[in-house]
């Protein structure tokens, strides 16, 4: 080895200033291990996925070895050249460090000494990124965190190739490289270093990896513990705080996958080199839950659910799912999760990555199971959660999930009771998501843009109630991080009757919300049908306004409405109102109002009791929206004028076909006839759904006790009501 | 066989009064014919696709065995349940008459037996459609045209069975059933009978498959040549006028699929009854050349390119293109076509479906390509046309089609020189097509909604040149289907410079307009451009507006704009202006403004040659849409006001991609850097195009000699240009 001839020459001071040294390791140390390694080379050939992936790994390596060095100073905002390039380099050295560790083939160790050199001179002199707005600003990048990623990559590539390197070569990347990285996330962005939340996760994976590469203790114990040592911050802490007992991440699915990758990579490399951890079996193994817990958070497109800031676009067949599927395989032997890699079509180049590879050669994969799943949110799992119903399999599941959990830390929504409906393959009922174009450059940069705070997180642009057409907590983040809704109940154990219920009471003050929802397939009835009770509680008259952000044309309604057809105007001036088009309103003199749209050549219909005093209304996104940063998708909302007690009765029904192709269409009307709201204050709602088929539907609903055992009856209109528990379902013909 | 113990007693009169007798003739001899019938029942066991296809009508037909016969009087409009029990009707009929014919089993002959007699008993009792709101009536349907298809079906089901039939119920079915039908079409509907448009095709194809099957000569004579057999109207008279000697249909696309159909079933039946009229060679082969034109008119997502009144949704897996690709294939032994019927994964059950399914057997299928082509329009070809440019390959084909052909009958739209754009799968420059939800009954009960009148056909519906806010011909469809666009050139033999040209002098009084546009591939550079060059040309003022219908996501301008962010209202009080939402409008000091988009993950960016005078404008559709019929789809449009002569030089570019599963965006920037207008005038159009990447296009085009031999020389500010032929495009690297 090389370093052996320059091992007299070296004085390894640095080390020695920054921590202890350490016994010499074996390196790779973190991902990779030597021994790993040795096998991946070994059965390579025989395991068809894993030489795939590794060839395509290999393909990067090559380009990177047959194209022109570039380590141009940070300049541009993300999608732009120097932040793609950056990216780029950071891959290249991965690349290289994994095909030098399975080929031993020196021509990569070299690429990645020769791209380390080169940002050992660069980083030394860099300063703050000069095009950061971020409120933690990087060197090689606008923000830490693509920094932080940058070295979470390139350790791994350092690492790779540490044994190859001359001593000399080490001192000065270590010296000019990952030092001063980590010196800059410890001491620079302090605040993040020691924040709960994924950026947090990032940043000391990077440094903690740093210091079990580098054999720099005090880095390692900061990541564990948090810059301070007090584990207030930190690796542990993380996980104590971010994760629920059964593994829900609290910043919603899009950050769940995204901090998971570190989660696990740091979470291996540690096992490799302090085993005494036992790392993987902390909080009752809540690592591998959250890794499997990601994959139910995801609609059977492979789309993850997107609660709070979340681009949609992103699937499971993306690299943070090919880590976590992989991982949670290996440690449970989930074989179902087999299913998701053989279709993610890769694995990670790593012992997972094989254990995964041999079980598929093996043909030992089970489909994948989308199931109803309540998962719990906060550290200790008494901070709400998310309710997810579903009905059908894989290729027409009617898919709800039901959000009631804390804000979700920075990246948290304003969206208290609020749900998303998936069916039929898409997007039904939509949660908006995050505004923002992820690195294109025109778009701000690629970071949120100024309409993810003025709407997306807004309460108006979720399917959640809005008291006097204001924000939950007023939109104030401390606030709504004290507090978080209430689970009620949750109960899938019929398929046919399955319900979750929650409560919110702070969100606005003098006013409880509760919101229930079931999804009920009845006897002869193709798609099971959705009612969404929603109890809106208070001594003072308020405006309540539930809005459903339905995808596709509008059809029909059994009212009449006003179209503001020459002219549109905002439908509101704050709180997400004013990025809304006001494009109808109607009311009715039924008891009950029903909107009827097209999706995907399927109808879907809502049928909302209400009176003379609800308004329908109906709204486009995009007012107030100078630089078309919007998606102009369309919303039906039905507000309550002046009402202190009030609750909300809907039917949400998938129904009939619109078939262009063959010119067929059948089952374009809705089955609900009639909506009842029998009874609803504080002890009970009981609501009747009558539908065309000669069915009635009673739901009935304890209000204020969820004790399983309990008998509730009631009197009302010389009926009597009677059921034990939380809920009943009751459905009869009446024919 | 049973009739014949009832021969002596049945006088068969109706036929004597209604035609002459026949001598009696083999069953079935329409599509299906003994010999068929007795191949196919004998081979397909061994032609699986045959099998497939067959074992689909036969669960039809015993669905339809095992279900309650219901022949309701008609009551509904389209989509209700008397119109879509109707259309079940004569699906089980067919279905029974075919599965009797394959396995010979009685019990499907009987059901074809008891509902025409059902239908016998209703139909001489039967008025006008209540619903009715056509101009051509039905008795079944409120249409006529539903009841011709109705016809076609039920005809061909007693066909199949009339052999097995007695002779005293034959004569009810016809005295009852089908000769009322005829007469009612021949007689109350005698406008339609003889109307050169496909309503008119489906008319005589039911009334001469009638006459073919009951022996009445005078009916097929009628149906060939009309109702006063002057030849002015019927089958052979549409062949001549409404197919173009290459097989374009002139209705556009949409309805192309729709009459071949009848076409190809009325041929099928002449060949099989008068093989003398040699019908498959009438007019040089055009009706097999219009079937295999059929598929050149789709994109590569097998939907149909939509112009005119067109419903977007209609692909080659539907059953009209099934029996389009078994004839063209039966018939000239295109394989290429197999490959189309191998995706369809079905064929007819006939002949041709027989041959296809022997085809594919042999694995003889080749794939199929879609390529660059040029379509006349008009029964002698010279009422213009559609150019198709196409570049790439399936998985990714850019494919540009510009119409240039005459106004297409009655669902012609007023878009002279219009164009559509598809790429990456899908469609990017959309046309609207038709403002219509086939069979949706809440939409007018499926029929054309106003809004396609008042706006999908009018000009500023479509990516074509509106002069003064006016429609083409002022929307005058007398006016319009006088007169048609003429081509000018069309030249895609060189697969890197292709091009087409065309020119409209009539569409507006006193304006001439000629537009080119090249598809171009660049050296080094991913995707070709388009070069889209319009010249309009008068003698006096008026203001010019060039829309172009995107699809996707706003992205960014080069161009300052200000946007009606706090209110919207409609850019325009008449011809379809006014169901525009005006959003936002900009000019530029530079010259040319970009608008860049996102669509399916590629970006795409219009620059276009601009002026201080020079207007761009952000439209929505959906002003003035009481009932939200139209789809909210967006649109930029290029607005030059008081000019004479203004030639806009545009060009479209696709580029870059956005990923946002793998979370990485490259290209987003448009490579075009300047446009230059040089010289536009009576002689000659010559551009400029700058890319960023030091090239430059110079596109010269002849405009008043479009002779291929014809040299061109001229000197515009010192530089000589020149050229032979109509056009040239060159590519200069600068750098």
């Amino acid at each position: 080895m090389k370093y052996l001839r320059l091992i007299s020459i070296v004085c390894f001071s640095l080390l020695l200033v920054n921590g202890q040294t350490q016994t010499p390791k074996s390196h790779p140390c973190l991902i990779l291990t030597k021994e790993s390694a040795a096998k991946i080379s070994s059965s390579i050939d025989n395991l068809p996925l894993l030489k795939k992936s590794f060839l395509k790994i290999k393909k990067t390596a090559d380009n990177a070895l047959s194209s022109k060095l570039d380590v141009p100073i940070p300049k541009d905002e993300g999608g732009g050249y120097t932040h793609e390039r950056h990216k780029l380099n950071y891959s290249q050295m991965y690349a290289c460090g994994i095909a030098y560790q399975i080929t031993k083939d020196e021509k990569y160790a070299k690429f990645v000494k020769s791209m380390l050199l080169r940002y050992a001179e660069m980083i030394p002199n860099l300063g703050i990124h000069p095009a950061s707005k971020s409120s933690s600003p990087g060197k090689l990048f606008w923000q830490s965190l693509n920094d932080c990623v940058w070295v979470v990559n390139s350790i791994q590539a350092y690492d790779c190739v540490y044994e190859w390197l001359d001593r000399k070569d080490r001192e000065t990347i270590e010296k000019n490289v990952f030092i001063p990285m980590s010196d800059f996330f410890i001491v620079q962005t302090a605040k993040t270093f020691n924040l709960i939340h994924n950026h947090g996760t990032w940043t000391v994976t990077a440094v903690g990896m740093t210091g079990l590469v580098i054999g720099n203790d005090e880095l390692v114990e900061k990541a564990l513990k948090g810059s301070n040592l007090d584990s207030k911050g930190g690796y542990l802490a993380q996980i104590n705080e971010l994760f629920s007992p059964d593994g829900y991440y609290t910043e919603g699915p899009y950050y769940h996958r995204y901090a998971l990758m570190p989660f696990i990579l740091f979470a291996e490399a540690l096992t490799h080199n302090k085993p005494e951890l036992n790392i993987f079996a902390y909080k009752d193994s809540v690592l591998q839950k959250s890794a499997n817990a990601l994959f139910q958070l995801t609609y059977t497109d492979g789309r993850i659910i997107p609660f709070n800031d979340a681009i949609k676009d992103k699937n499971f067949l993306a690299d943070e799912f090919v880590v976590a599927a992989d991982f949670a395989y290996s440690f449970k032997g989930n074989r179902e999760l087999l299913a998701i890699a053989a279709e993610q079509n890769s694995v990670s180049v790593d012992e997972n990555g094989l254990r995964v590879a041999e079980a598929l050669s093996k043909n030992q994969e089970q489909p994948f199971k989308w199931r109803s799943v309540e998962f719990t949110d906060g550290g200790d799992g008494k901070k709400g959660g998310i309710g997810i119903l579903r009905s059908g399999e894989r290729n027409d599941q009617l898919c709800m999930a039901f959000k009631y959990t804390s804000h979700g830390l920075s990246h948290g929504h304003y969206d208290k009771l609020t749900f998303s409906l998936f069916d039929n393959g898409v997007e039904v009922l939509q949660d908006y998501g995050s505004a923002r174009f992820l690195n294109v450059e025109p778009k701000s940069g690629g970071r949120y843009l100024p309409e993810n705070k003025s709407f997306a997180l807004q309460t108006v642009a979720h399917n959640a109630l809005v008291v006097d057409e204001k924000t939950d907590f007023n939109g104030k983040e401390e606030i709504s991080s004290a507090n978080h809704s209430d689970r009620y109940f949750f109960d899938c154990s019929n398929p046919q009757k399955q319900i979750v219920s929650a409560k919110e009471n702070n969100a606005y003050v003098g006013v409880k919300m509760h919101r229930t929802i079931a999804m009920i397939t009845l006897p002869n009835i193709e798609k099971p049908i959705l009612i969404d009770i929603l109890r809106a509680n208070s001594e003072t008259k308020h405006q309540y306004d539930l809005p459903f952000y339905f995808l596709g044309q509008f059809i029909t309604t059994s009212f009449d409405f006003k179209n503001n057809t020459s002219q549109r105007k905002p439908l509101g001036r704050l709180n997400g109102y004013q990025h809304l088009w006001l494009e109808a309103s109607g009311t009715t003199k039924q008891t009950q109002g029903k909107f009827t749209w097209l999706l995907n050549n399927r109808f879907y219909t809502i049928t909302t009791a209400a009176s003379d005093s609800t308004i329908f209304l109906f709204a486009q996104i995009g007012a107030n929206d100078q630089n078309f940063n919007l998606k102009n998708d369309p919303c039906f909302i039905v507000r309550q004028k002046g009402s202190d007690n009030y609750t909300f009765i809907s039917v949400i029904e998938p129904h009939g076909e619109y078939n262009g192709k063959d010119e067929i269409t059948i089952g374009s009307d809705s089955i609900v006839k009639e909506i009842k709201n029998i009874a609803s204050d504080g002890e009970k709602t009981i609501g009747e759904i009558i539908l065309t088929s000669g069915q009635t539907v009673t739901i009935c609903i304890s209000n204020d006790n969820s004790d399983i055992k309990v008998k509730h009856s009631y009197k009302v209109n010389d009926k009597n009501y009677q059921w034990v528990g939380p809920y009943s379902i009751e459905t009869i013909d009446n024919k």
